[in-house]
């Protein structure tokens, strides 16, 4: 066993640094390097990708693996069985996967996302269609190589990114969100605006929005000695280890608060990351432990907190300090009201707080007709038109704004988008929890954000990728998922 | 044959990709790394070095290299000669030095920097002193494990940084510095300031900085789309192939002109780099051929062009637009004469264009002496003042200020500062040559130094490492290296 847990550890270090290598070359492309430089970039990612594949796949490793699985009771170290136990789980995908589909598969979702975003820029599916085809295909015959016992189907699928979530699970949450919510939804939506559009008509310098972004990693505790807040096209977290997680946002002149909240959205994310108990950096199991669970901590920060009128009682006067002539009339309620405002809207990523689930379920039927093959690809846009029609209450007039808008598929993620809307219900859920041991809303009074860290940090961080989703949670709220905190949360904020 | 030249170009794509991952590494370490994540980051860098050390002493890929250099003249590829010839080169290393020994000097340097850096805060060279004994003594030990029947003693250092210069050359070199420069020097600088120190008080906000720097992008055509301006501690250039090369600066509101001249010194480096033909980008004989041409294009670029008064007499309008405030009572005239001063000086990297060369002639016959054993390093800080006092006119007070001001010995680079001094006689040398070519006056007068970056391209900067300095110069200038064009420039110009 000795020599097994040698191997393993010795092997794992140079996965970490490779995972390093890879990581940072993304973060580079995504925020710093010259464009010219991309393709020679992606050039060398290949290359140390196809090395790292061969360390992860190398007989001695996969040995190892499965002896210490085989003996996981002669393992002290409860961690280190969570570790084995993922990597067992992990091989799968070595084993079971013929490596030249898995390295044919990996170039196709390189191609398959340049492809998608020139036909999102034309509008044109039918440039997509044929590798999205293809994708479908590959995840199809994924699926089979990965079944077992306990997964089948979209499941297998489902569980890369929510453990111990499948179709039985998420059935059960969206028949909540269909049947509480979105009647609920539609009946919101239906009325008149009640809110002010003054702040649309601002324009709010970049400067200024990165000295306000400066001021929320001071508000949210992001230590900047850890962290850094970059530019890119879409805002995401990246990051290494509990002392290395770096976000980015997106400046425009016309939309102050589309920074404001992808600020406060990321740190969510990578005080996660950060919060993670150090003595898994040099593991497997450091970073968030599902997709689910990370999304619910971004989402409490954005949402649950950041468009709190608690939370802007206290920052309002700073942006307004910031932007005297742009906000002198509107009101701190007005403010408030309009970032809280629910409207039928057609992109997910600008959808609000109320109809943002909607959006995922239609993304979740389509996905599990797709794999399922009840649906064809060709026939996409015409069931995600009449699905957004149905349940968001207003049907795309363009594919561009339609079935196009997201990248996932085309990099082959299916699963992943019922996680956005899974997080959103465990944010209300662990929300309620944390409430009763520390009031909240004084605490973002009081300006002292730091409780809110170590509270999380306590009941949901710092265990990284030792527990499951459903572990966290019973840790977290000694309960196991129910939605109805969010659809009860939901209903008494847009009432 | 067929079956080496593979074996040499798949490890040779493998070597590339592992040189980008440690360079983007370096880059982000420097530029933006969060500093908590610093040894974190240096573990990952550890265990990839590592790796790359393996794949470059792997018996296949050196039996490859050794049957390749056997039987040069059966390879067409004249290019592909060349890379053989240098791979072969390298080769000694990994053959003559024991791999402990030479693992363990990497980790005596990277905690060398540490302790030098350390030590000179302190201004406190006894902290410093055993770790350069240890340092030097292995350097001592290298020579012996490298020496040849061309190259004895510090000519093996010599030669790593500047092919073809050992002593002899720079014996030669630095015997004019020494005779026709040095007395010239302590003349000019022993007359009172004929300079105005005016803007010396003024203060320059960085964002104004900045917006110099990216105009001065443009003027020098440094290309954004493969390249980029950032900030470090010490500016620096830094890249990986014809589309990729970036630079840094360093600001202080106090001193418009280091920032300034930083920023053009490193284009000059960028631009060679950007410059090497595209075909190199996968092969070894990417870069600079050398240290010296380097340096050679960095000065020609920060002196000979960017300090001339054809330059300000077109930028200073620019100048003074950004900062009119700063600048209103400073003539051109002054200006130029100001950032043209000489003066002694005891920090070589703040040493102006004529005092710079006496600086390095002090390193100079400090190494040698040092490497020959003839100096002991417990007394390098005497020996270093008294040859400060006699070359350059002043005599440091504290070691800080003195031997201890420079990073290169704790790295372990000895023979790397007179390439410094020879870069800028390269410099006018070549600019010389291309005078004839181009009027170079007229070209600055119409802003157009596009005219001379195509200058450089086609007589020094596409050969890439293709040709040895010696053989730049001769493709160049059409002559061997004259030194007396360099202290012909600097009369002129400085009487």
């Amino acid at each position: 066993m000795e020599n097994y847990i040698n191997i393993y550890k010795e092997t794992r270090k140079k996965i970490k640094a490779y995972g390093y290598m890879m990581w940072l070359m993304s973060w580079d492309r995504e925020t710093e390097a010259p464009k010219a430089s991309l393709a020679y970039s992606s050039k060398q990612f290949g290359v140390i990708q196809e090395e790292l594949y061969k360390i992860e796949s190398d007989p001695k490793f996969v040995e190892a693996i499965e002896k210490l699985y085989e003996n996981l009771n002669e393992l002290d170290d409860q961690d280190f069985k969570v570790e084995i136990k993922h990597a067992y789980k992990e091989l799968r995908m070595i084993k079971k996967v013929p490596k030249d589909e898995y390295l044919a598969y990996g170039k196709l979702i390189q191609k398959g996302s340049h492809i998608w975003a020139e036909a999102k820029e034309n509008n044109d599916f039918e440039a997509y269609r044929p590798t999205l085809e293809e994708i479908v295909a590959f995840n199809q015959k994924l699926v089979k190589y990965l079944e077992t016992d306990e997964l089948k189907g979209y499941d297998v699928l489902l569980d890369m990114y929510e453990e111990g979530f499948g179709v039985k699970e998420y059935d059960l949450f969206f028949n909540t969100v269909k049947e509480e919510l979105a009647p609920f939804v539609l009946e919101v939506t239906s009325h008149k605006d009640r809110f002010s559009r003054k702040l649309t008509k601002g324009i709010f310098p970049i400067a200024g929005q990165k000295e306000f972004g400066n001021y929320l990693m001071e508000v949210f505790n992001y230590d900047q000695t850890k962290g850094v807040l970059k530019e890119s096209a879409h805002p995401f977290t990246s990051g290494t280890s509990s002392v290395d997680t770096r976000i980015t946002t997106h400046y425009h002149e016309d939309n102050l608060l589309s920074s404001v909240f992808s600020t406060i959205h990321e740190m969510g994310h990578a005080i996660y990351e950060l919060q993670c108990d150090e003595k898994y950096d040099d593991t497997m199991l450091h970073g968030g432990t599902s997709l689910g669970i990370h999304e619910s901590e971004s989402r409490m920060f954005e949402n649950m907190i950041g468009r709190s009128y608690a939370f802007w009682k206290v920052h309002y006067p700073k942006l307004l300090e910031i932007f005297p002539k742009q906000l002198k009339n509107i009101t701190l309620e007005e403010f408030y009201k309009f970032m809280n405002r629910a409207e039928r809207s057609l992109i997910r990523i600008e959808a609000d707080e109320l109809t943002y689930s909607l959006h995922v379920l239609v993304r979740y039927e389509i996905e599990k007709q797709l794999i399922s093959g009840k649906l064809k690809v060709k026939d996409l846009p015409k069931r995600w038109n009449s699905l957004m029609s149905k349940y968001v209450g207003k049907r795309p007039k363009t594919d561009k704004e339609g079935v196009l808008q997201d990248i996932h598929w085309s990099g082959g993620s299916f699963g992943y988008f019922p996680t956005y809307a899974l997080g959103s219900a465990y944010a209300a859920q662990i929300y309620q929890a944390m409430n009763k041991d520390i009031n909240v809303e004084e605490v973002v009074l009081n300006n002292d954000i730091k409780q809110i860290n170590a509270w999380l940090k306590e009941h949901v961080h710092k265990f990284g990728q030792s527990k499951t989703p459903k572990e966290i949670l019973q840790i977290a709220t000694h309960e196991d998922f129910d939605p109805s905190y969010y659809v009860d949360y939901l209903k008494r904020k847009f009432s």
